[in-house]
């Protein structure tokens, strides 16, 4: 099994406040193609250090990767650092002034001086593009070794490592096959998913199963390693068939997808249409469902009516209502959902009101008290909820629990 | 200046899943009394890598702080290799023994063999006793080094950390403070900064300025250490102050405040309220403002008109504007930021309306466009952007620009 070293460079990573990420993401791509990763280091804009961590790794791993670093200032120090660790030069590309300039150019601002030392490169290296900024990456052969040294912002680098790093990487490490099931579910605790399927996953001894807790979901991932493909992905689909059909509707994502993806395309395939009337969630449930590229096709409007006047001139909510139960009910949700839908005219209207906190929760409503409704061609119904969390927890557990509603009611509706 | 290396050891840190957090606890430990991180590792249970490792750090920096591996199993090989990267032998110590036998006697049960291994600890080095689990640690002088040798979890590594390995250090790094100030810049890029700013921050050589780069905005985080913590606090301020000259309106935040703390606190603090009309960031400017505790004394409501219909009926947007300018342009921009005021009776209103991606460009107008339009008493104006960057960074990048475009316009108001 071929080894591999990752090391991220700068010195905010440094900091008590920020530490590295890329290299998660690195790891799981390297370890689908049989490639362990045997160690990690975070090093600073220290030139020093950097060489030393370099060439030790050069010398005990067969692939390392750096992320970071290649920025246009004097603390950039990757590039020229990894040229001398690995003893060649650095070589200056014309054509890659030029380009950056035409960069520049396109959004309206004259080069400055300081990023021609973006066009300087390791010599004998292959040029990885940068369509998403203005460092370009490396890949060296160092011996049998390999060096791979990428920019920092993930939007860069993960584009860059699928497109130009991981077809060598493939070819150096023949064939172990790991074939991968991510299930995501809701509504179901960690401790309660595991008695549910421990059963079913501790029979297949060959299988990885991780049970991850991310925010609202519970993550089961499947990694099944075979050295023939074919029966890699079969035992991995096996597992994850029978997983899913002992957690049923929970399991709301079979391969990774996010809700509002899962959600998109479910109204895409029906072409259904759906409008929002938002008010603790504040447009983060329009704001998820509109992150869907084509999502004009199914997500026709939204109503932040964070302020009780809005409720009643925008979505039509009566005021004795409000009177009466409150912002925070069932009863103002549904007319919130009635409102939404008859102004906007879709299939679906999805609303949300409830109290995120910090403060503004009492005895009877308690701050993450949220009540969702869901209005359609036949009538309206809502569900109460009490999340548990901060602000920011209350407001997206919220978002997952309407956006989950509209799915299953979407789903049963298919059912007839 | 005193710096320290961070080793945190254990194979689950490099699965895709996990990373090491320990050591943000301990850099801004560390950092508190003045001793920088100048690198950290993870590395597994890898006798030959972290033995490296150890080696490596010990001849590099002042302080070497390991955590994890310390536990009663065979894969758990920090103390004996820690030992040997500094070339002395364990040495077996029966009170300590004694003392574990005595704790599962406690616990009810009886002592497994191998907990034997934790009764060995490196020659000549402190023991560090271990209130909440059964792995001790170990505090070893090298020369004029320090090696710390802590267990992994939390609740054990950090008040053994507090108790008896930072008193040493303190006494070692002596009486030094660090004072931080994180000014964020909106509307400039990193390079352009640090050309602006390298000429005043370099004459401080006593202060570590790192220009970091994240999103949208550039941030300028500043950090004065001395002997003295009054003179650290002026120096930071001095440095900050001379910046914030400099670049003038683009610093929007002082002390690390996000734009949305700070669009929040400008409105709070003059009774101001506003209202969002938005299209292409579908309720993410409006998820930022709700995002902050207390703002529904000046968020009043938004509308996410998706679609012309939405744009027509909810603003009044005339459709003759966006035949003939279309649903991206300045026309339509104002009347949905004038038709959303009017509606809403807010001070403010903003709207924002562009072409997100992947599809949707044009040569005219292509994929990044974004008009902003704010409308308040005396008017409306707009602004039209283009936007580098994928759906996720047009979208947040518009968001910032709104937000920052009302910053200025308040900021504007407050010099009549």
């Amino acid at each position: 099994m071929l080894t591999a070293e990752i090391i991220a460079v700068g010195s905010e990573l440094l900091t008590p406040e920020r530490t590295d990420t890329n290299s998660l993401w690195l790891t799981e791509k390297l370890n689908e193609i049989g490639i362990e990763v045997k160690l990690k280091t975070i090093v600073g804009d220290d030139e020093m250090r950097l060489e030393e961590t370099i060439r030790d790794a050069v010398k005990r791993s067969d692939i390392v990767i750096t992320t970071g670093g290649l920025g246009p200032t004097e603390d950039d120090v990757t590039r020229q650092v990894s040229a001398k660790a690995i003893d060649r030069e650095l070589v200056y590309h014309t054509e890659l002034e030029d380009d950056l300039r035409t960069r520049f150019e396109r959004w309206g601002r004259e080069m400055p001086e300081i990023n021609k030392r973006q066009a300087y490169v390791i010599d004998g290296s292959d040029v990885l593009p940068n369509p998403n900024g203005s460092a370009v990456g490396m890949f060296a052969r160092v011996g049998e070794k390999f060096l791979a040294v990428l920019p920092g912002p993930p939007r860069e680098n993960q584009p860059m490592f699928i497109d130009h790093v991981l077809p060598h990487l493939k070819e150096v490490a023949g064939t172990v096959f790991v074939k991968r099931r991510n299930l995501r579910v809701v509504g179901l605790g960690e401790s309660a998913l595991d008695e549910a399927i421990a059963p079913i996953y501790t029979a297949y001894k060959s299988v990885q199963t991780s049970i991850l807790f991310n925010k609202t979901e519970v993550e089961v991932q499947i990694s099944a390693t075979d050295t023939d493909e074919t029966a890699a992905k079969r035992t991995a689909d096996e597992l994850a068939d029978k997983v899913v059909e002992k957690l049923g509707v929970a399991v709301f994502s079979f391969n990774g997808e996010t809700m509002e993806e899962v959600v998109g395309k479910l109204l895409t395939e029906r072409g259904l249409t759906v409008s929002l009337a938002e008010s603790c969630t504040g447009g983060l449930i329009a704001e998820r469902l509109t992150d869907m590229p084509g999502s004009s096709k199914y997500f026709l409007e939204g109503a932040v009516t964070y302020s009780n006047g809005a409720k009643i001139s925008r979505l039509g909510v009566k005021s004795e209502t409000l009177d009466r139960f409150g912002a925070v009910s069932a009863e103002t949700a549904e007319e919130m959902a009635v409102g939404m839908r008859e102004r906007a005219q879709t299939d679906f209207a999805v609303s949300i009101t409830g109290i995120a906190g910090p403060d503004g929760g009492s005895e009877e409503k308690p701050v993450g008290t949220v009540f969702i409704a869901l209005a359609d061609a036949e009538g309206v119904r809502s569900m109460k909820f009490v999340f548990p969390g901060d602000r920011y927890l209350i407001r997206w557990r919220s978002s997952q629990a309407a956006l989950d509603f509209l799915r299953r009611r979407i789903l049963k509706a298919n059912e007839k």
